[in-house]
């Protein structure tokens, strides 16, 4: 089933042990459709500036992915300049440049009307809102968000969980939204504020599953595990990809059971290892399902005890 | 087959968000020595003070663990204090009072010379590597060590991992030995200084098993998770008891296969949760086979797809 994702469609510097890469493509939405285009369609709405052109829409055209709902507008794309120098788990942020995506007002292309999934990417919680509310059948919602909306645009947000099925955020994410250090207890507290399920992201320890319904003997549904990787290259857009694995994966399936939920889990791991394994998109560019299935096999060898 | 433990026998007083305690039994080869025992059959070596009466005893006692290896000295115990106040996963030590354990002179007793299994726990090195030279005949040798030895002492350290077969220590302590932060290239340094096996402890988060047989394309052996806690009381002790789980569970075994030390890694994380539950060895000393088969069992339903 089609996913619908709005989101950021960027260009970004970015600098790693591993070298720099002067204004590649990047933005949550590129990388979340670009790894969720492996297992479902994929229709993206976002806006750029003049800047983008033909190559970086080849990107996503060559994964099959609907860029009708990307708008083109005067001016330059989203710019984001950061670097990993002393720490791979965490970017510091050197430029932001919001420019096109400032006065982004998301549009919804008829096309896109009958999608069965919805992903809100981290944008402001304003825009999600809206346009969740302008797509009221979905079957199912899951969005992202950041520290910065946590802090300082809790209210906006907390009416975007009341309509959110799947919250994925991060570690200190979930803590600084539940106002709890304690992981089992911000989730419940999470939880408490709309989704039936939330996907805690830990880097490179892997992701912890919850949902509502989890007993509380059991802290949690799941937890999944991130691919010791030899040689981190970049991780930006590890977080989006995982997403893109795990929502795309669930798209995928015609019976949305708690099993499906698991499996989606590894399907988001290991997404999100392909995605360190180059710069920007580059990895998602060759991949092949093959490789996926392989990594998958490979994540169950990891953990299974038998 | 019975483990020999050489190792510290302590008082902690400790501080966390859940209370504190004042001069409860701790050290590593209590905390080892208490998770080993639901296993097998531990022998402790260390050396305690005139504080260390028929109370602390009875705790070993109670768990079977033979203390013909604890040798009294004039003087006090070995004594800790430290705080998780604002990070449960790293210890503030506020008192190290080394006191009769500056003066530790590790004796075998003859009934430990059987042992097929040796476990020395984190201390000076030169101690490590004489208790070891004087038990060539174990079929195990398993280490763990700090930060303190791996900066300060690391000579004497390299001999000691030159003589064993299994070193357990965390992700900070292997990243700095190795003098190298990624945890895959780490684990790969620290086996070529001897260790057949690397377990890597990530705390909350789980740890990782590498053997030198590992396959390079698949960075590890295993990820065993960690279960996420509604309350982290007291995470004194925990690596230890894990470490204790993890061997203990090991010299339970007729054949050391890859899928022993696989489930080794699940029983060393069992015990650790434990561990953290309580203070000091409050949980180990009332917990029961059963409620570690069926957290091993929760283990699995965390980890496994189906």
């Amino acid at each position: 089933m089609a996913i619908t994702v709005v989101g950021s469609v960027a260009f970004d510097s970015i600098e790693t042990p591993a070298g720099r890469r002067e204004r590649c493509l990047g933005g949550a939405a590129t990388h979340f459709s670009l790894a969720a285009s492996f297992f479902t369609d994929v229709r993206v709405i976002a806006v750029v500036g003049e800047d983008f052109g033909v190559a970086e829409e080849a990107v996503f055209k060559a994964r099959g992915i609907d860029t009708r709902g990307i708008e083109r507008a005067a001016g330059k794309s989203f710019f984001w300049e950061g670097s990993y120098l002393e720490n791979l788990n965490e970017a510091k942020t050197h430029t932001t440049d919001l420019n096109v995506f400032a006065a982004f007002e998301p549009k919804i292309p008829e096309a896109y009307r009958d999608s069965e999934f919805l992903f809100l990417a981290n944008i402001d919680p304003v825009l999600q809102r809206r346009v969740r509310d302008e797509m009221p059948d979905v079957r199912l919602v899951a969005g992202d968000t950041m520290n910065y909306w946590i802090k300082d645009h809790r209210a906006a947000l907390k009416e975007v969980l009341k309509g959110l099925d799947i919250l994925l955020i991060n570690d200190t994410e979930a803590k600084m939204l539940a106002g709890n250090d304690n992981l089992v207890q911000a989730a419940r507290a999470v939880l408490a504020m709309g989704p039936e399920t939330l996907v805690v992201k830990h880097g490179e320890y892997g992701a912890t599953l919850f949902h509502k319904s989890t007993p509380k003997s059991r802290g949690a549904d799941l937890r999944a595990p991130a691919l010791p990787l030899e040689e981190v290259v970049d991780p930006t857009g590890a977080g989006d990809s995982f997403a893109g694995g795990f929502f795309g994966y669930l798209a995928s399936q015609q019976e949305l059971t708690p099993a499906a939920y698991r499996r989606a889990m590894f399907y988001g791991s290991v997404m999100g290892s392909f995605a360190c394994e180059r710069f920007g998109t580059e990895r998602m560019q060759s991949l092949t399902r093959k490789e996926i299935d392989d990594r998958f096999i490979l994540f169950r060898e990891l953990t299974h005890l038998d």
